[in-house]
């Protein structure tokens, strides 16, 4: 009989867990990272490993494993798994479907002692501070030897508390976070499941998708200047409007994308300001953002040149000034090419309708390519919808992406090759 | 020997004045309606034109007035002035030259002894609150009879004080703002001399503008609603963005003002917010004013209808929702054709390089038609700057605009036209 998982066991499992920081006031999930509610979904999860056999261990990064070992001890390790923190007023799917999944493959592997003709050792991960309280991505890049002693005092979340007095309060000494680096050497990927968080798959209506890669991006904050001015005293052809130029460059996003981008580009002023802000002045500035995202890296810089001459352009024809800092960049990162494979043969076999595509949004997956080989499946985003109550998927589709998730993991940890 | 006035005098007036409610660290006047700095102004005012023979009196609203009659005590009043009060951190100009300008004409025709031979009285007002400390205009319209009880309590300045209360403080009777206003049947016309508050003369290089018209505004709050989403997992094609819709909008101004609007057309979007506001998130929801002007009330109807349409064009080709709230509407105001005319032909007397212009600031005058005949006369602003300690207009400038006020006066006040 093939191997599958069982859909009413995850979803009993997804029930406890999303009982675990819920606010009944808005149906939100309130577990962010080093909470209380996110140290009790730790322990959840803890005994949940236990009870089924799995090997537990917690690193200093407050990362939770459940290890299904192979018979080789010096075998590399294959890492399952997603976050179980979540942004204030979260859905229940966000991180913590992948981790769910990682603990019913395992349990099911371990139940066909399938480990017995494995080359690989298999482990669930759950990573600390996915969302960001503090800065995002902490317990991968503990993981991946980024986190730095500066780390636990740089970072602090809206009330002023640093990560390291959070941790602290929690119980754990926040340097052992310095320990928690594993080896490249004992690796040999990451896979992670997760939710799209974006409309595609729910339109096209597929079932899963398997992530080729995930999308990089910059994103400035540009000023530009005119003069602010009397809206009834100043005619039309005088005026220096920094408005009007923010309205040139907005428009000229379309042409840029066409000419200069792909089909995975993004570009998006998701912020401006405009000042002085009264309804009688001409603004004499205005501030905006702007998120641009392709998973190219040239595509990236292609595009970054192309909206800087936009900017000079609509500086010169309109008589105003531009500035732009650059916020942040963050490169591509491509999932590996042989996990593509072993996903879409699987897909293929389990007859799956399932789409190639890249991830628009960041995800522990791309702090763990500095490790290790990557790979990613998506279940669709009911509406697209994510960081929302609202989020949802078919549990058809999460049986779908969890089978694929298990027949995948069960292929990569026969395998001996690499 | 031609009329003219005394520059030198002016000057000097002037230099007076605008040391009253000076705030020496910003160098900006701080003169607002009915703080003690505007009584100040008041009373200063009062001194000089009893020091030079005029009739001084001081109205329920505080408009202070001084008069030189002529010898027909049935003669209709030609009145001339602007106002005192400032906004916070004024330049020195903006009002305060036309109450000086007609001090000094009155002046000169005093010494002159030119009401001998005149048909019609001639009187000085400043008036109170143009600047809406308290809603602005107050002054003029307690001349017009436009000032209800209501008024008194229902205008407050920013820290919650009343109108009502303002007066208190300064030793008034509200309730006297009431007996200001002045029969239609008793006043011939209003002249203001005022700064343009525009750059049009600065740049063409004109001494003196004859106002034409003054244009008249709707104010439209515009809300455009989309769907907030994920600027990385949404693709372009499936966004719903409300700011690109606010883009979009932006973009149909000069298409509507050249399709629909004349040369006096000014329309602005001074205000805008964009919601949720964070950089990687499409906006979906976007808040913004937009300041429409004109001289005809025509002019005004067909661009607010354009930008309707063109409101729901957007919104369709867009998947985006709008609504619209009226906030303000003022009707354009003609100046009179007669007065346009005295004016034209003492500029051309005199010599003078004049343009006859609308005005696109709203002023006292604007009010005073409600009641009487009006005209204005601007003066260059250095660069079209006011409301602010660098407005400035050049002496020569000032001289030639208050000789034009003077010998109109002195024209109007023979006629025995009308």
């Amino acid at each position: 009989m093939a191997l599958t998982i069982d859909i009413e066991r995850l979803k009993q499992d997804f029930f406890e867990l999303s009982e675990i920081g819920k606010n009944p006031e808005d149906r939100g999930l309130y577990r962010t990272a080093f909470s209380e509610a996110d140290m009790q979904g730790r322990e959840w999860l803890r005994e949940k490993l236990d009870a089924c056999g799995l090997q537990v261990r917690t690193d200093g990064a407050a990362n939770v494993f459940g290890r299904l070992p192979c018979e080789e001890d010096s075998a590399k390790t294959i890492l399952v798994g997603s976050h179980l923190d979540t942004v204030p007023c979260a859905g229940a799917l966000d991180g913590s479907l992948g981790v769910l999944v990682a603990l019913e493959c395992l349990r099911t592997l371990k139940d066909e002692e399938a480990a017995e003709s494995y080359a690989r050792h298999l482990e669930l991960v759950a990573f600390s501070d996915e969302e960001g309280r503090f800065g995002g991505m902490f317990g991968s890049q503990a993981v991946v030897g980024a986190v730095t002693p500066e780390t636990l005092e740089y970072y602090s979340d809206l009330e002023g508390c640093t990560l390291a007095e959070a941790m602290t309060r929690c119980g754990m000494n926040p340097l052992d976070a310095l320990d928690a680096r594993l080896g490249p050497e004992t690796i040999d990927s990451y896979l992670e499941l997760h939710i799209e968080q974006g409309p595609v798959l729910d339109r096209l209506k597929k079932s899963v998708g398997i992530v080729e890669n995930i999308t990089g991006l910059f994103k400035w904050l540009i000023k530009i200047r005119g003069t602010a001015n009397h809206a009834g005293t100043t005619p039309m052809e005088m005026r220096e409007d920094a408005f009007m130029g923010l309205a040139d460059f907005a428009h000229e996003i379309p042409r840029i994308l066409e000419e200069n981008g792909a089909e995975s580009s993004r570009a998006t002023i998701g912020r401006a300001q405009i000042l002085p802000g009264a309804p009688n002045t001409v603004p004499g500035l205005v501030e905006l953002t702007i998120d641009v995202r392709d998973t190219s890296k040239a595509v990236l810089e292609d595009l970054g040149q192309a909206f800087h001459r936009a900017l000079s352009a609509i500086a010169r024809r309109r008589k105003l000034m531009f500035d732009y800092e650059i916020q942040s960049v963050i490169e591509p990162t491509q999932c590996h090419e042989e996990i593509i494979d072993v996903l879409e043969a699987e897909a293929k076999e389990l007859e799956l309708d399932y789409l190639k595509m890249p991830s628009g949004a960041a995800h522990d997956a791309q702090i763990m390519a500095q490790l290790t080989r990557i790979g990613m499946i998506f279940v669709p985003s009911r509406e697209g919808k994510s960081h929302s109550p609202a989020e949802w998927t078919a549990w058809s589709d999460i049986e779908a992406g969890a089978n694929l998730a298990l027949r995948a993991l069960d292929r990569m940890a026969r395998s001996t090759e690499k």
